[in-house]
């Protein structure tokens, strides 16, 4: 079957056979469907969706599109985290060590920051010599030897993929569920996990501005997760403000770093802590969540955490003493306050202001090919609830450049509400999913 | 507004407004939007359609993309005549010269032939020497010297359509009205016409199948191309049988060369007759459809319409001897019939299944890039309530390569259903729209 002839069959609202989706897959991957043809089918797929068959035939499809790593040689179930994205989420920076740290192997893919959205690898290499780009021997290796990896996706794993990313970027197709799906899901299935544990986030900062959206895109990753053989969960997650009180990647990682030492933000930590247990319990290191929350705690009191941490930075490349002297990381030329204009509570902030105001700094990417300065961003945010007097810090601009700086001071003062009563923050955990 | 947002626009089933459709039609035009973009953004268009005011908005941009011929020097009122195509269509080859004759201008612009449809340059140059490719000064001339040209569309006439023709061919966006539309009314505008009337045809040999969907394509084609100032009338014709009795180049011209002698099957004549009535009442050279019946009645009688074509063939450096002597057009090696297996009526004769076999003998187009032979197709096609005796001729394949030979002989024989009884062929014109 000719490319047109897949491609009308989806324009005209049929469900795609299992040869067609193969066909399109493989044309993906080998290059013998022009660009122009899979850009067409993904818009008729991002108006016509894919059912549930479908979509998995999909995600397998591009699962199998490159090489699959072999972790079945190291002990014990390994188990990923995969977060749909956000504002001021350094979750994984906490977390993978945290949870390797109670027994659990933590064979971790991330991503790079795109739009108002951070990425983990952009994080991790603010720490001076840290390397992502592991290949996939020296990936196993490192999970075998110290039960943690966070590296990048690597060119065997799912190139289909890679493909059908960048061509959905500049396209306007990026926002469908199953295709969303296939993009998450192949990627981690290709990795070699035996589970995985979903942070799909919804609300102003999310990629999912409404939570039907975010139930129904959780709803199918756990269904298609669970169709290929893995124990998927998911917890929905507000992220209406940023999470924590950092944005920017050096930031971030210091912040990360003082939440492995036990001082991290309520809102980061109930996150983290809520998809811990969800790890301890599917890697079978804890028999119920009382168990998982004190070998949670316990790892945490020891230090054990940390010094995880501090073993996977070393074991990549990374100058591991900025886990106790966070000073060594890059540090921006200017710091300065934002002010609050009046005495009140903070009742809102607005994680897309804040994320534009970082960007605007150069802390994240508005395309693909820029590079970003690991130093700048936006530190010590006030959070909701918080009570602040006229002239007060708001949050702090960290700046190596004054090209950006009034807009993003702008940006910043304009992300804040004030109000006449406290309002209590909503709990950052709204839904969970999966038995 | 950058091409992404534009697409997800129109993914979002937003109008776009008029500076969004002429970003996109010059970003394909000037090669600023990537053919991925264009693709997606057509797909969109498919899916969720263009209104009445985008539909304007698209087929004025996609004419103003290009030069516009300029005849306002030539008298009279220019009169093209546009068939959505069929199978033994030669209608154009009749109809131009013939209305010619009868003193309006006919400056006509048209295209080859792809998949089961031929296309009236392929037919023209069946005739040694013919040239199609004439520049815009040239037609110009012609018009004003002999009153008809018959050309294919030049570089210079409309560029974004040529560029979307190609791309929409190989995404399957080519089944979408508003595009449709643009396509077909942008080439006719740029060529300088003052008027045009439209052979829309449905049914099995047609590109759109059913009578809604053509008679919504005819509505949108008139009120379009009458909002960009022009008269439009469109006839509704039926296209489930071939028309007239050959399928083929020359054999085609050699079909149309008898009609413009007086000698058309009835079917053909009935079609082109109803257009040419259109023509002369739009060319204002008949107050009425009586009068317009007895110009073109005049015209076959005296000779003048064959006289015409002579002259048109002539002026385009083709041998006009054929018009007296059409055994110097290409001749097929081998001529062999398809026997009817039993007496009856032919009750239906399939039109895309005669189509396919004269594809199969290299009439015409599987690819855009593939030549086609002048001499080989199908000939003295038995009609709907014409009677046969077992063994009589129902067609004969004309052919130059036995390679298809068997596939032609078994699809131009299937194509016949023959009955007990006799039923009478239905009139081809169903329908007029336009005042």
């Amino acid at each position: 079957m000719l490319p047109p002839q897949i491609i009308a069959r989806k324009r005209d609202g049929h469900a795609l056979t299992a040869a067609e989706i193969e066909a399109f897959v493989r044309g993906a991957t080998d290059g013998s469907w022009a660009d122009y043809q899979l850009s067409a089918l993904l818009m008729a797929i991002c108006l016509r969706g894919l059912n549930a068959e479908e979509t998995t035939l999909y995600t397998t499809a591009m699962t199998r599109s490159g090489a699959i790593a072999d972790l079945s040689g190291i002990p014990g179930f390994k188990v990923d985290k995969h977060s749909t994205g956000g504002v001021g989420d350094k979750v994984s920076l906490v977390l993978a060590p945290w949870v390797a740290a109670c027994g659990v192997p933590v064979p971790m893919i991330s991503g790079r920051g795109l739009g108002h959205s951070g990425g983990t690898l952009d994080k991790l290499e603010a720490i001076p010599g840290f390397r992502t780009a592991l290949s996939l021997a020296e990936y196993r290796d490192q999970v075998a030897r110290i039960g943690c990896a966070l590296i990048g996706q690597t060119p065997e794993l799912a190139p289909a993929d890679r493909r059908f990313y960048a061509l959905r970027d500049v396209t306007a197709t990026v926002e469908s569920i199953p295709l969303i799906c296939g993009s998450i899901l192949s990627k981690k299935l290709a990795a070699g996990i035996d589970a995985l544990v979903l942070d799909v986030k919804f609300g102003r900062g999310a990629f999912m501005t409404d939570l039907p959206a975010a139930r129904e895109l959780a709803a199918t990753l756990v269904r298609v997760g669970r169709a290929a053989g893995k124990q998927v969960r998911a917890l929905l997650t507000r992220m209406d403000a940023p999470l924590g009180r950092a944005v920017g990647n050096a930031l971030e990682v210091a912040e990360a770093i003082a939440a492995l030492r036990g001082a991290g933000s309520g809102d980061l930590m109930e996150i983290t802590r809520a998809l811990g247990v969800e790890m301890l319990l599917l890697g079978g290191v804890a028999a119920d969540p009382a168990a998982a929350n004190a070998r949670l705690d316990a790892a945490l009191a020891s230090g054990a955490a940390a010094a995880k941490f501090r073993e996977v930075v070393a074991a990549q490349g990374g100058d591991a003493r900025v886990v106790d002297e966070p000073g060594r990381l890059p540090v921006a030329r200017r710091i300065e306050p934002v002010a609050a204009p009046r005495a009140g509570f903070i009742t809102a902030v607005d994680a897309r202001a804040v994320a534009f105001a970082a960007l605007r700094l150069g802390a994240g990417r508005a395309r693909t090919e820029d590079t970003v300065d690991p130093a700048v961003g936006v530190a010590g945010l006030g959070q909701v609830g918080e009570a602040v007097v006229a002239g007060q810090p708001l949050a702090w601009l960290h700046a190596n450049d004054v090209a950006g700086l009034d807009e993003a001071r702008a940006l910043l003062s304009g992300a804040f509400t004030l109000g006449e009563t406290r309002v209590a923050p909503p709990p950052r955990v709204a839904e969970r999913i999966g038995e």
